[in-house]
């Protein structure tokens, strides 16, 4: 794209390689940038920069974090017999927001696909297992996604866990708060009826 | 949002405040970065202080640029003598990419706004008039947007401009490449209608 300023098309092309951003969403942020004070646009720069200077990987949970080990790992207030293992740092986020986890985590960084190439070596499985072996932790929570990919990866793990003598569970699975049974797909139904509770009235 | 990393917080929190931009948009956004090679997120920062640094406004056609006056304006290769009145920079680069026109702009700076408070002095539409009363300038294109604010800005700035013996003319109205007769609104059609063209088969 050709504009008379060279800058602004550098800005443009640099939007428009984050994931969601198209040619026209990029110049729509980089014009209205330009419209804003310096300011916002010199915050965003730094926030960028510190992001990627001061942003590491916790060597015991392998989540994101600024201080190794991270805040979780380090925190005495958390149960760390309890691990609750997840493919990525944004599903620590999300069960962090539910309040309701006061374990540690174990982020594999992904999930096994042998469509995209991904074995046992690509994940943080063997450092999972050393956790484990370490002793203190009861339980392991297998958190991955509740599909193919994580399914799977549940699976591969579960039976390495087992001699260790931790208690194995899984998400449960069922219809989703707020949501409709006449547009449940049949496997969220069927897992839904399978995992049926006595009625606390 | 609480997450183990702040500067990973502060990323977000900036990604947030740019438009259309979500909580959850900044949030994939921010990891995305955080697994690419820190290079991307560099560029990306650059890119923002560059263009905040180097991109001014020329103080002929008062579109962004890097030089003063801009390419456009400093050109020998381009007719100077039609100006082409638009609201925005992203006026002209949609023009230019058309091809189409090899004559001069002029940015007002935004449309008239009695709603939103814009007055004539918010636009740059007494330089207009003092570039038309330079001399050269033999056509005006009125090309500000084809809604209320545009059409009204357009009508205010004619008969200031009338006085200088300059043609002035608006953009063609009618039905869009590729639309459909059936779907096109009634002020879009009766404009085609007024519009209509002898059939050159």
């Amino acid at each position: 794209m050709q504009t008379t300023a060279p800058a602004v098309t550098a800005l443009i092309e640099e939007f428009a390689k984050l994931p969601g951003v198209g040619p026209k969403t990029a110049q729509r942020l980089t014009f209205f940038l330009l419209r804003s004070p310096a300011d916002q646009s010199r915050r965003l720069a730094d926030a960028l920069v510190r992001m990627k200077e001061q942003v590491t990987t916790c060597t015991t949970c392998f989540n994101i974090t600024e201080t190794d080990p991270c805040p979780i790992c380090a925190s005495p207030q958390r149960d760390h017999g309890v691990i609750c293992v997840v493919e990525e740092p944004l599903d620590v986020l999300a069960i962090e927001k539910t309040e309701s986890f006061r374990g540690a985590y174990h982020v594999l960084n992904g999930a096994l696909s042998p469509m995209e190439g991904i074995g046992p070596k690509d994940l943080r499985i063997s450092e999972l297992i050393a956790r484990v072996q370490g002793g203190e932790v009861r339980e392991v929570i297998l958190a991955t996604n509740p599909n193919y990919e994580g399914d799977y990866t549940a699976a591969y793990i579960a039976p390495l866990l087992k001699p260790q003598g931790v208690t194995l569970t899984r998400l449960a699975r069922g219809l989703p708060l707020g949501g409709d049974l006449e547009y449940a797909d049949e496997g969220t139904l069927s897992r839904a009826l399978e995992g049926r509770r006595a009625f606390e009235g």
